[in-house]
């Protein structure tokens, strides 16, 4: 079963990335109010039985490692 | 209106980042079987009328800046 991980900065959080990529995108004439980048983290995994326990597996990989409390927020999807 | 542009490395590119993380998660005991890694970028755009006319414009901001089209594929959504 494939589970979807998104990771993003917190609102109050800097994001310098996310400034970054809306100043470029402006320089390229574009059009942009506010740019946030995050991540993505598709994960296989294949012993689970339940939607229920493979998203409860995942919430704790995302604790462990995938993404920072402090500045981050998360989300897990299964993946149609 | 919001939009989500999800970028992804191609199943034939090597994903460095999606490796590590799936051996880290391993190493911390965790049971996966494949793990890839990519970008979730959000754009606040004011001036649109539709969601028809936001996509196309994030699909030329994807092709300009957002996504490198060699070793990446990109979807875009509206945000909910």
């Amino acid at each position: 079963m494939k589970f979807v991980v998104k990771v993003m900065p917190r609102p109050e959080a800097l994001d310098p990335q996310g400034r970054a990529v809306e100043g470029m995108l402006k320089k390229l004439g574009h059009s942009v109010e506010q740019c946030r980048v995050g991540k993505m983290i598709e994960l296989n995994l294949e012993n689970v039985k339940s939607e229920t326990e493979g998203k409860e597996l995942v919430r704790k990989m995302a604790g462990d490692l995938l993404y920072n409390p402090l500045i981050e927020t998360f989300e897990v999807e299964v993946k149609a």
